[in-house]
């Protein structure tokens, strides 16, 4: 028996679409028993309680690309990370998998193969990747390898995060994108997304409300989360250096400078968690 | 009597397409002499000895900038930077004139300002800015002004410029650029410009081949360069680490690690020259 911790992630971070991501201090804890055959869930919902669960999958992928035998198991899962809100719950479950399937064969591999795996059964490379490491990090797809940078970043601020009660599937919310866009619209990302990684790194907080700018996909995406126009409202009302849809929404997450309070946050029937980046990424507990 | 030394400076730098810059250590110095009225050129050739002189016509507007009267002023330059290259030479005249009138009439600016007028001239904030500070710069345009961050890179490579006999304008290259672009393209080149920027900041070499990935400008720039497929393979030869085409071109920057031996380099009749990166930007000399 033993547990699998991985981090809740927010990818995008309004310029780096498909880029950026941070690992955030909330988890799923997974806990792997070895079962004589077959899967068993405990603790999961019955939606999620059979063979196409998101773990499993992932640790039968992982058997597979390690011409391994597949083993019996009994997952349960302490969940933490709210689903379908653009806060990594996949990118968890996939990582969680392929990290207790590799344990359970006594077997490692390294972040490249491990992402490699992952990949497979994601698509985007930004959750995966904090997920796994941990922090801040930039990733992008070369073929099916994904070549990634773990951010040294000074860690200097605050991340509240807005819950709606209602979720949004990250298949809906990529059929708003346009396939096309403007040269100036990519222009306008890029010089952010370098401002961004730049104010991270250096520590220039008086950067970040300009290098948060983004055309490329908060304007569609926005318009599903029902509440945003007002939401941003009544974060502009307050102490925020900037916000962000976190990855396919519609979680928003506002940044404050690390300490400031912030006041008693109330936003309708939304859930408000003040969270920090997690450094570490997905860890195995025995 | 004094003079004002303005480098050389190559923007975008592969993905960082009208946001990146860098100042380049070849410079050119412009003296200027107090005169009784009207403006004379000493050692300028006569296509650019008349009223239209760059340089002139930056003074005229920071002095409108100043409401200052004009002054009559001898104007000679000692020009190292190959104009119509890529390497801002009209950046560097605009600059020059900026600080030269500022200095004429003993008054100062701050950098904000001074790229302000320069925007008005220039339009483009990629090259003014590393031009005035030197360094590596990311910039962008927040209405007419100039947002911008001097990044504190780890100065590990040397740059080789690869000059061909004949120039291209800034015009003619900005014409071959289409208006849209694939959302895909613009997500490539988001990624490699942030992760351009934590290569230079982090001093992680190994990241910058793939960081000098660009997908909206050079691919049609490049077709404009008699011989540029050539040099690439040529360039491909030997230890470079990447290369990207200087500002609109048709100049070329191989990026080597530093003090490397890249051995006896030879293209055509293209001039090679080996810089460094210019960490003042431009300066006045009494």
């Amino acid at each position: 028996m033993f547990k699998v911790k991985v981090p809740a992630t927010s990818a995008n971070i309004g310029p780096g679409f498909d880029t950026l991501g941070m690992a955030l201090s909330i988890n799923n804890v997974i806990t792997f028993k070895e079962n004589k055959s077959g899967v068993i869930f405990e603790d999961v919902e019955d939606e999620y309680s059979n063979e196409n669960n998101l773990i499993y999958q992932s640790m039968l992928k992982t058997w597979e690309y390690l011409n391994e035998p597949k083993k019996g198991v009994v997952i349960s899962v302490e969940e933490n990370i709210p689903i379908s809100r653009g806060l990594g719950s996949s990118a968890a479950c996939i990582i969680g998998g392929i990290l207790g399937a590799l344990t359970m064969s006594e077997r490692t591999l390294s972040n490249e193969e491990i992402l490699k795996i992952a990949m497979s059964l994601e698509g985007h490379p930004d959750n995966i990747t904090p997920a796994l490491i941990g922090s801040v990090t930039i990733a992008t797809t070369v073929e099916d390898d994904i070549e990634y940078m773990k951010l040294d970043i000074k860690d200097q601020y605050d991340f509240y995060l807005f819950i709606p009660p209602v979720g949004i599937s990250t298949e809906e919310s990529r059929k708003v994108l346009p396939e096309t866009i403007s040269m100036k619209d990519a222009v306008y990302n890029v010089s952010r997304a370098a401002m961004l990684v730049a104010t991270l790194l250096s520590g220039k907080q008086e950067f970040l409300t300009l290098a948060l700018g983004d055309k490329l996909h908060q304007q569609f995406r926005s318009k599903l989360i029902d509440g945003y126009d007002e939401l941003i409202e009544y974060m502009g009302t307050l102490n925020f250096l900037g916000n962000f849809i976190s990855g396919a929404g519609p979680a928003v997450v506002g940044v404050a400078e690390r300490g400031r309070y912030m006041g008693e946050l109330q936003f309708k029937d939304w859930r408000i968690e003040k969270l920090n980046i997690d450094n570490e990424g997905a860890k195995i507990i025995r």
